[in-house]
């Protein structure tokens, strides 16, 4: 059984993966995207190669379909209890809960750039049934859903998909959004993003693009160059509470952001990550969801490791600049 | 100017580093290592290449050389006074302090896994002297030297050389973990990294090597696979008060550390960082000096990148064993 494992020192947490355990040998060789691997197990008609579906064809307008499994090798395990350990400096949690892949589309070299909005709103929508299905379970605090595309950005298979890791616990990142958040609603009686959204439209200077209800920001401290955060403009927490109306707006600015950095940066390796509140508490006034792109144009060095400081070439000023023209 | 950044929402700090300014354009082509530079700037005969010479030709007994420069494309610059500037939600400081290059070998192609220890006292010698050095400077509060070592580890130049950057605010990775030592010191009277080398000595599973002054650990809760920490035996906070014969042990048990993991994963790139006290309070009973080693050899994909939790597919005991063996 896998292991999550609190390090001593910080607030951070791993994972031992002993599912997809690496001795030396294994670990030379860098791993590629494995372009050879015929057939690809996420083609059509390949579904006894992949893991078993968790989730059925969801038939959209065009029949567009997308296929949820789950993970060969998970780095969590559906079966269990969470059971915590403490030894003396050292916290152990069995890591329980899920690990499942989207299969983002049946053809196997689309191209986020090029998908349609209607594409787009099929994969948010499997997205949103699989949040609400792991409301139900207890075991887990969190669900995160992420995307890899590309090597450089940690995909191991070509074939355009997502993922989502079910946790026992809230991973940092998002406690440290939360913290800050529920600071600021103490203080000033209002979502710290609200107030962002706002003060950002009030400057114009990193905004990247708008519709009714979404808004595309380069955000001020950008990590990496063409970092780019998504997020709702009217308060919200949770994605499961997203309307069908919500998602097709969504889905209309996600086609048009990805088109405009894959034509500027040719198609580059990002990953995306879907911040919302934790399952166990979906509403809070304090923490608004949000989707966040990071580009991978640029490698993560010694200073970044050591400091948690980025240094970022592109000003978010600029990249706003680009992605709105 | 260079800015410091401060995320709003999080303990983030980016520094937007218009002095090394990158449009779309230079960003689609991937930095790779410019092994086609010739001459290279860090050769010896080739001074004028590189920016000025901070630190003169160190002499060891062997005449081994350290050169140490001004970085040409600096993120912090040398003039100016760190002025911090709020404006709403946005906190910016001017980012100055310095950036500077250890030119670590007068070989090019030197390779860390075939160093012997007096190159790796030589350069341990010059890091000592960069930090005494910086010491006097008041607008400085913190001093990180780090280590990038191959393409993937972002060193963008194939010349061994490590970097140093001297920034007005003390970087959140190390305030985290002086937030934890003081707690742990305010409820044991004790280090906590002093009371965790005990208790790993007592376990014996995840320590990979050890000497009469210094222990590597392959840490509890490692991010990647053979990530290690180098850590003195004895308590100390700071570098500056590192002695010639602690230097003399630190460089037998790297050049021994660092052959066993180029032999045991094909000379992979990774990074070090070296994690003291701040420049402000050099001497603390509740921080205790350490170098992080982290081998590059698995992508960070969107997991840890949203969740601050790091999947490892090798456990650290079976690393430890691997590099003590």
């Amino acid at each position: 059984m896998a292991e999550l494992r609190k390090d001593p020192m910080t607030r951070r947490w791993a994972i031992i993966a002993t599912e997809r355990m690496k001795r030396p040998h294994d670990l030379v060789k860098k791993d590629g995207v494995e372009k050879a691997e015929r057939p690809c197990p996420f083609e059509s008609g390949s579904e006894e190669l992949s893991a078993a579906t968790v989730y059925p064809h969801f038939k959209d307008p065009e029949k567009y379909k997308i296929r949820v499994v789950a993970n060969k090798f998970p780095a969590l395990s559906y079966k269990g209890m969470p059971k915590t350990t403490v030894k003396g400096p050292f916290t152990t949690i069995e890591a329980v809960g899920g690990h499942e892949v989207f299969i983002d589309s049946e053809d196997h070299s689309a191209r986020l750039m090029t998908m349609k909005p209607i594409e787009f709103a099929a994969i948010l929508n499997s997205y949103r049934e699989r949040y609400k299905f792991w409301v139900e379970d207890q075991r887990v605090k969190y669900v995160l859903i992420f995307k890899n595309y590309g090597q450089e950005a940690g995909a191991s298979l070509e074939h355009p998909h997502s993922q989502l890791a079910a946790t026992p616990v809230v991973p940092p990142r998002v406690v440290e959004e939360m913290e800050k958040g529920e600071r600021h609603y103490k203080d000033h009686k209002r979502c710290i993003l609200c107030d962002l959204i706002r003060d950002e439209i009030a400057l114009g200077e990193r905004v990247a693009m708008m519709n009714d209800r979404f808004i595309v920001i380069c955000p001020f401290a950008s990590r990496v160059p063409f970092e780019t955060m998504i997020l709702p403009r009217e308060h919200a927490s949770s994605f499961t509470e997203v309307s069908d109306s919500d998602i097709e707006s969504l889905a209309d600015i996600m086609a048009k952001l990805f088109n405009r950095i894959g034509t500027l940066l040719d198609d580059p390796a990002y990953n995306y990550m879907l911040h919302v509140a934790p399952q166990y508490s979906p509403n809070l006034r304090f923490y608004h969801w949000h989707i966040e792109i990071i580009p991978r144009l640029t490698e993560m060095a010694g200073f970044e490791w050591g400091a948690g400081v980025y240094i970022n070439p592109t000003p978010p000023e600029d990249a706003a600049r680009d992605l709105s023209s």
